[in-house]
Parts: C-alpha cells; sequence; structure tokens
C-alpha cells in the first residue's frame, strides 16, 4: 500500500519561498526579465522536474500547472513589492521558515515517490535531495556560482537526513501520515536550529 | 487529429546557423578541437536532446541521424572558411536572419510535440522554448558564461512567444499546416525587428 | 543476440578512479564536506545516470547500489588517508592508470548499451562519451570550470575511438567477449600513450 503525503498547502508555503529565493538572485545578478521569470521557475520547479525525468516521468508540472499559478503571483507580488529592497528582519526571518518549509516538504515527497517507484535507500535520498534542492542548483549553475549547497550551511543534509529517515520508517513498517508530519516538524526544527546556531559542515584542508 | 510541420529545409537553415553560433564560442573560447565540435554539437541538437528526455522518448538524432551530417558539413566549412576572421556586414545580416528561422522553427517544433502530448500551456511554452534555446543554454553554462538569454537581448521571448500563440491557436481550432507557416513568419519579423531596434527586456532595479 | 561485457571488476577499478578525481577537485574548490560527496559522487556515478535518462530508464545505482559501497570505501580512504596531500610519483601513475582505465571501460559500456538500445553510430558514440565523460562534465560545470575535456588533453578523444570502434566491430558481425577486451586494452594504451606523450588535439585561431 502507498501513503501518499497530503500537505498541499505545505508545498505551496515552500514553492512561494523557492520563488522569492530565484527572484532575488536574478534581481543580485542583474538579469533582465526574462531571466529572472526562468531563474524563480527554475527555483521553484526545476527539482520536480528533475526528479520525474529521473523516473521517466512526464514532469508533473506539464499536465497540472496549479503551481504556475502560484509563482506567478509570487513574481508579480516580488516585483510590485520591490522585494529586493525590503531586508528587514522580519521578512528575512518569515522567508527562512518558509523556505525551509519548502526544504524538507519536497524532499519528504521526492522520497515518497522513490519508495513508491522501489529504488533503493541511494535511490530515494537522491530524489529526495533533488527534489528538494535540484532547482536551486541548477540556478547557481546557470548564473555562474558554485551551488550554494556545496559549500556553505548545513542545508542540503537536512534534505538528505529527512529522506533517508522517510526511508527507515517505511524500511520499518512505519506508514501513515503521520510519520510524514512528524519528519516534517523534526526537519523544520532541525534545519531552523542550524540556521540560528550557523551550523558548518566540516571542511577538508588542502 | 495531429498536424505536424512540415518545413524539413526550414529546420535545416537553423541547424547549420546554430552549428556554426556554436563553432564561434568555442573558437571565441579557445577550447581545442574536441570542445569546438561538443560545444557546436549542442548547440545545434541539444535542445532537441533536452525536449525527447523530458518527454521520455529516446533522442531523435540517435535513431535518424540526417542533421549529424549537415552540422558536419557546416562545421568542416567553418573551419575551412576561417568563419571567426570573416566579419563582414553581409555575412552577420545572413547569419542573423538564419538563427532567427532557427529559434522560431525550432520553438515551434517543440511546442508541437508538446501539443501532441497533451501537455498544458506551459508544457508547451516550456517545449517551445527548450527546443529552441536549451542548447545555447547548457552551452553558455558549460563554457562558464551566464545563458545569454537570461540578461540579453529580445531573443528567447520570441521563442515564448510563437510556442504560445501555436498552442492559442490549437486550442482555438484553428490548424493545418498554414498556422505554422504563419507564425514562422511572425516570429521571424518580430526578432528581425528586435534585434534591428535593440530592443530590451526591462531590468529590475537592486 | 547481445553481448555483454563483462568486466566487472574492471568497472570497479574505473569507479574507484573517478571518486579519487572527484574528491581532489572537491578538496581543491574548498567545498565541505557534503560538497565533496556530492562532487566525487557526481564523477563515478553521473555519467551512468545521463546515459540512463538518456534511454528513458531508472539509472541502474538506483536500483543497485554496489556501485555506492565502492564509492563510500573510496572516500572514506581518501578522506583518512588525505590522499589531497600525497602527490607522489608513484600514486599519481597509479591513479592516471586506474582513471584511464574507467574512462575506457565505461565508454565501452556506454557504448554497449547504445548498440542494443538500436542506436546509430551517433547515438552509440554519444551514449559512450556521455557514460565516461558526463559525470566529469557536470562536475567542471558545477564548481564553475569550464570542463576539462573542452579544452585540455587528448582524453575524451579516446572514450569517442573506442565506442566508434565497438560499433564499427559489431556492425562487421564481429561479436563476443574478445572485442570488449581488445579494445579495452588498445584504448587504455592510446590514453597513456597520449598522456605521456602529452598529445593535444588542435586549436583553432582566433
Amino acid at each position: 500500500m502507498q501513503t501518499l503525503l497530503h500537505f498541499d498547502w505545505i508545498y505551496n508555503i515552500g514553492t512561494v519561498a523557492f520563488t522569492v529565493a530565484g527572484y532575488l538572485v536574478g534581481v543580485r545578478k542583474r538579469l533582465d526579465l526574462l531571466g529572472i521569470v526562468i531563474v524563480a521557475l527554475l527555483t521553484a520547479i526545476g527539482g520536480g522536474i528533475i526528479r520525474d525525468v529521473l523516473l521517466s516521468r512526464t514532469p508533473r508540472v506539464f499536465l497540472d500547472a496549479t503551481p504556475i499559478f502560484l509563482i506567478s503571483t509570487a513574481l508579480l507580488a516580488s516585483l510590485l513589492l520591490k522585494l529586493q529592497t525590503r531586508n528587514t528582519g522580519v521578512l528575512n526571518r518569515l522567508f527562512i521558515v518558509a523556505d525551509s518549509i519548502g526544504l524538507v516538504a519536497f524532499s519528504l515527497a521526492g522520497a515518497q515517490v522513490g519508495i513508491d517507484a522501489h529504488l533503493n535507500l541511494f535511490g530515494v535520498a537522491f530524489l529526495g535531495f533533488v527534489t528538494a534542492v535540484g532547482g536551486g542548483l541548477v540556478r547557481d549553475m546557470m548564473v555562474n556560482e558554485v551551488p550554494f549547497i556545496l559549500h556553505e550551511d548545513f542545508y542540503g543534509t537536512v534534505a538528505l537526513i529527512v529522506a533517508v529517515a522517510l526511508y527507515g520508517a517505511r524500511t520499518a513498517g512505519v506508514v501513515g501520515e503521520g510519520v510524514g508530519w512528524a519528519l516534517l516538524v523534526v526537519g523544520l526544527l532541525l534545519r531552523l536550529i542550524a540556521h540560528t546556531r550557523e551550523f558548518r559542515l566540516p571542511r577538508v584542508e588542502e
């Protein structure tokens, strides 16, 4: 029996946050309007498209355009509010929380797809990771930056941890929506604590 | 009923122009011979491969090698003629026209594939766009430049416009090859006028 | 009749060498631990994943995790031995040989998959090339370097030559495991001679 996670509004929070993250990168990189739209879109839906392509499925967003409306609205609001000029503490904190929700929720969604496709632990972790951070990664490659998840912050690691935990729970026979919610909360806390305390992964001396 | 666009020789013009564009980038970036071949190939067929992968199809060029002969010929001619040294007005204008034909024709071809696969408007626009500019985009990422479509010129926008227009026509029940030809001409004019008048998309102030 | 190449331990040598190559790039680029793991993984399995995606197959490593154990062991050993500090002649030569074995073996494996899928010569060469050098190529794009195969050394060319030769042999009706082994040896010698003599592909004058 497959147990799908049903937290649609959670995804929506993540989609909006990822769109805003992409928008801010596009503005900072001085792209034109099309460039900003592409970069924001890629951040929000790129990970899901890569996940679908890895499993030879038609990208879901090509069949169900719901996220596009959300992304368009978030983009338009960002433009009208000139979000790049509003660097206040409250807004920043709100963004971090929303972005972290997206990180954890998308990783769980990707891991779920991998579990349903009977992939091994590596495949499940890979899909969770790529769904959560794949869009941002390609975006960073595109605007010619070393993807931030490769050298900064305890971010991608959270995506891996929750994906692996979901796999572990399923393998142990622990199913049901409760698991998804529990991992969402744990992953979110982990990410926020890591962010506040500035966790860093060790570097290797050259 | 599916209505395929049959403008094979139009694609050929585009393929040659994209090959030449890739060749020039490779030479400018001081790649070696293999690097130039890869970059030219990628520019010419990369978009089509990405489109096919997105729809889980075997890349067409892996089954029908016709474009490869054309690309090889164009590459050889570019090398023998030392095209990078021939920066004359006539040649430049010829290149712009051929490249614009490729841009519009490939976008229409990609959009058509999306329509045939019953994708939504977003999917059709995405496929048109990616077929037309995906190869150049990956090429620019590879040689470590921010893809030019992200920050320069009214180029990718034309690909989006004709793809959306084709979708609109089909939805409105307007089918037949005439639509394809009409959009080809309109898109080409749009691109050439935009180029001549130096249309720019707005930038967003930081 | 399909003739598979059975040189599993040969692949293992290649997998270890590619992991080490990725590890060294990650350390040099000052990535954090997660970044190094990603970059090493990508170098070792990225080419195979791209090959599988191009043919709409579930990436093999998502179903059979054997390479992951090998990669993990190689990574752990690299970390514990601080491989980046051991720049001795013997170790360097060992690495070059192992990496060349990987290059040739992975190209043959990719070409084989293409032949089994009834692709044309271009498709077979593309798959061989991408299986062998695709991971390193994406890695270089990710850490913001122009992929070394585009501008340096007689490396990618060897992958192409053996893939094309395998296609030629099959087309000529020469099958059997012996062909694979012969091409492995020839390709390896070619690569090592090229490396020692510093073969370079010609550049094109700007």
